[in-house]
């Protein structure tokens, strides 16, 4: 059984959230899926973090339908790990936190763009029903 | 100075919002300020949390300016916490995150609606230039 980290906070989202992708790197890791990184050896590159810690979020990820495990090679056996629909789903918050660090501690401004058009997207509180974008109708780059 | 806690990731927006506030507990001590809480002892009592880590998150959240310090007695000094505009603008990631959390984690769903007419709101990606609603237009219970 799982870990639970924020046992104290038994209904909050925000805390369930966290406790799938709050561990130290683990929301980096994502990040690097969305900007198409798959295999072991992209991500330990562009992050530079411990071969062993990073097994250990790869490994959480896959168990919490994040990432799902697809063998790309038999010889030698070859994995490389593909966000989920479920994964997808956190380029809304991914997205927010991005913003959150290019206005107010410094990052640099990287625009989501409408594939297409090439519109500026942003992540906003809008009503519900608002026409929104998914990760099929956005670039990344 | 502050410790870079992602140092191999020098301009990335999202890396620089965790080292602001990635660190346990710090996201849902900010929930908890969205949820009207200012006092050190409300904050302890929602979260459960060791008194010395408490007082270590808000300390680094006024130094990084997403609270503010606020004297609201003398004899006894007492201080409050209250978001800054800097803090108030991570409501969006919040939101993404807690809806994350009620449709894939088990959190109890929780409606952020627009004031006057009650219609849900909620984060999504969205054309640059959609209309959009801020903290004012909101009512978070």
């Amino acid at each position: 059984m799982l870990k639970r980290d924020y046992e104290t906070q038994p209904f909050c989202g925000v805390a369930r959230t966290l406790e799938v992708v709050g561990e130290r790197w683990t929301l980096l890791i994502v990040r690097d899926a969305f900007l198409g990184k798959r295999r072991f050896e992209e991500f330990q590159e562009s992050l530079g973090i411990a071969r062993n810690v990073l097994t250990d979020r790869l490994n959480r990820l896959v168990d919490e339908g994040v990432f799902e495990r697809v063998r790309y090679s038999e010889r030698p056996e070859r994995y490389e790990y593909r966000l989920t629909p479920r994964g997808r789903d956190l380029l809304v918050a991914l997205t927010a936190l991005r913003q959150w660090g290019e206005k107010h501690a410094g990052g640099r401004p990287r625009t989501l763009r409408r594939r297409g058009d090439r519109r500026p997207v942003v992540a906003a509180l809008v009503l519900e029903g608002t026409p929104a974008l998914g990760l099929a109708d956005v670039t990344l780059r």
